[in-house]
């Protein structure tokens, strides 16, 4: 079993609010298609839907006061939005891919998930379908609510269900050095210079790519060897989910 | 508290395939927002966007063959999309409603509810959010997949809620007597000629008013008073929400 990444940056155009990479999108779902792997579960990021109406309303920071509940359900709508989308494809596609909405599903305390109900997960993986879920606004037992981002999603699901690897589509060609190299490889050993060569892009309220890191090392500690593929690219994600070499960066596994 | 069921009838035309009645949900979140009503829930059937897709794949049976998956997919898709577009109403008219998504929420055995998970209900409802859900598909232990009613769901939630009523809003002004005149109240002395006199409309895979009727009566055992009341007729839905007197069906409960 596979699980895949879509990068908020990947499925949308960050620069412009509310836009929708539709042929982006469609092209992936015909790389997925082709790659005819099986057991494939998608988690997709927020970009140009998530974040704007996310910072507008500062539902980063939890719910402090009323106002906020539009923006808590703007947020989720817009979020809601975007899944719609990226399913409708993927299923015109021929993928029997059904959206497993975050916020039914995980309750976090203090920005981390302290509550996960993977069954429904489980089952539509069990029935042969390709669950799809997204980063969203969930229930925050401390601070109202918080943004649950994709990758911490991934990290969860990926630490229970135990896929055989786990693929980040992102717009970048993978981990950088500081001369703009691709790191190939990462692992305890160069694992403090990859983090440090990383950025947070502005306006993204999940982290960014030492986020991502630091999620993927976690991962690797727990057993799931992970890849960072750039999808904007064609076939990387195909070669990726058949295994087989392209650029990228790879979290090894410690044997 | 209240809980509301939107028909499936009241919000699509179900004799036109995916046709939403964008007018009548406006009116609707208009007639919702006016009765200020504190604590609010609100569960719609599929109508026009799920019956057609799932008849057409036979998903009513449950899952027999690997090609109904697709239809799984697309009776999912369809439903989200119609769940979209009530809440985005919805919100647009200062609602803050938040889509809770049914397959992520409730699996079933035999067609019945056997496990749900409620906590985000009771939690966006907690943070003085309105929880939308719907009638979908859901994992089926015992067929694979079933149809699972906002009648069923109304039902479950409410004996679990306690809720001071539960509206269904539809397309008729109650259950009808023989000669076709509304009953007022329904209880365990005129049950059996309320069921007699109802009837299944035509293509609806979730049982119609014979089986709202059985969910009504249940639930008044259990102590939930409801109302069937006529949404297509402006204001009547405001003043049942306002629990004032208005043509429909009460489902009394015994003192």
């Amino acid at each position: 079993m596979i699980i895949l990444k879509l990068g908020g940056s990947v499925v949308t155009d960050k620069s412009r609010p509310f836009s929708f990479r539709e042929e982006v999108v469609r092209r992936l779902a015909e790389e997925i298609r082709d790659s005819d792997v099986e057991g494939l579960l998608i988690v997709h990021g927020g970009g140009a839907f998530g974040h704007p109406v996310a910072s507008e309303y500062g539902i980063e920071d939890g719910l402090n006061e009323p106002g906020q509940l539009m923006g808590v359900a703007k947020t989720r709508a817009a979020m809601a939005e975007l899944n719609q989308r990226i399913v409708e494809v993927l299923v015109e596609c021929g993928i029997p891919a059904v959206s497993i909405q975050t916020s039914a599903v995980f309750e976090c305390r203090d920005k981390r998930i302290y509550s996960g109900r993977i069954e429904p997960v489980r089952d539509f993986l069990g029935i042969g379908a390709v669950p799809v879920l997204y980063g969203d606004v969930v229930v925050d037992r401390s601070l109202g609510v918080c943004i649950l981002s994709g990758d911490q999603i991934v990290a969860y699901l990926a630490e229970r269900l135990k896929p055989e690897q786990v693929i980040l589509a992102t717009d970048v060609d993978g981990v950088l050095d500081k001369n703009g190299r691709v790191i190939e490889r990462v692992n305890d050993a160069n694992a403090p210079s990859a983090v440090e060569a990383s950025f947070v892009p502005a306006g993204d309220v999940t982290g960014g790519m030492k986020g991502k890191i630091e999620e993927l090392l976690e991962l690797a500690k727990r057993g799931v060897s992970s890849v960072i593929v750039n999808a904007l690219v064609e076939d990387r994600l195909k070669n990726a989910l058949l295994g087989k070499k392209t650029i990228g960066t790879l979290f090894e596994v410690k044997r």
